[in-house]
């Protein structure tokens, strides 16, 4: 499979509002985007650094995957997204490889994206997203 | 400050022979340098994908921070790197706004670059480090 670039990063925040005064404040990104993913029960909001986006997460449900993980691990980095060309393709070359996908079919993810994760017990602790443009 | 790109993502791993097969193997990068870096008790692998550089991260002492973050949360994404111009003046700016730093002087890190750590209480819980070019 070909990934090209680190299409984002996902971090579990608490508060997104605080934490966009510090991407923003301290940082100096610029939020362009604040999108709210029911499927997901969370709110995002993504600022853009260089070719990848910073995509924050706050859960508006204690008991959605992001509610869940705050609550384990505390703030900070959620996920980590590669850009791919074929994602049913890059999919099943990482089943073939002997890969746990928790998606073996793409779905739609926040920004008209197409998405699916691999299981973290298959990389290492890293829950990996592929992302491909909709067709 | 500008950061310019995300300069690289630090992962730590337990094994790090069999996370640059997963790295290699599923995903397709190519790992182009193996380093130890004594100071942080730790060996190091890095890919690129894109304009950002992934590092992974073995502990080669229990006692060193990396042994220490995989005894309390697992294998995981560990740090996120940006890329300034002026690290100093990156620094001090961060401190100005109230930022807790790790480093308030730039030390070498891997690959010959100047960096300093910021600390996650003042990040929202990402372990956030600056890096730039050796002058």
């Amino acid at each position: 499979m070909e990934l090209s670039h680190i299409e984002h990063i996902g971090i579990a925040v608490k508060n997104i509002d605080e934490a966009i005064k510090y991407y923003e404040g301290v940082l100096g990104l610029k939020c362009y985007a604040i999108e709210e993913v029911k499927d997901q029960k969370v709110k995002t909001a993504f600022f853009k650094v260089g070719q990848t986006k910073i995509e924050l997460l706050e859960s508006t449900d204690p008991e959605g995957p992001i509610g869940k993980f705050i609550e384990k691990k505390g703030e900070g980095i959620h996920h980590l997204a590669f850009k791919v060309n074929d994602l049913q393709g890059a999919l099943d070359k990482a089943a073939e490889k002997g890969v746990r996908l928790i998606d073996s079919k793409p779905r739609k993810g926040a920004e008209g994206l197409n998405i699916a994760f691999l299981h973290p017990k298959s990389t290492h602790g890293v829950l990996t997203e592929f992302c491909e443009e909709q067709k």
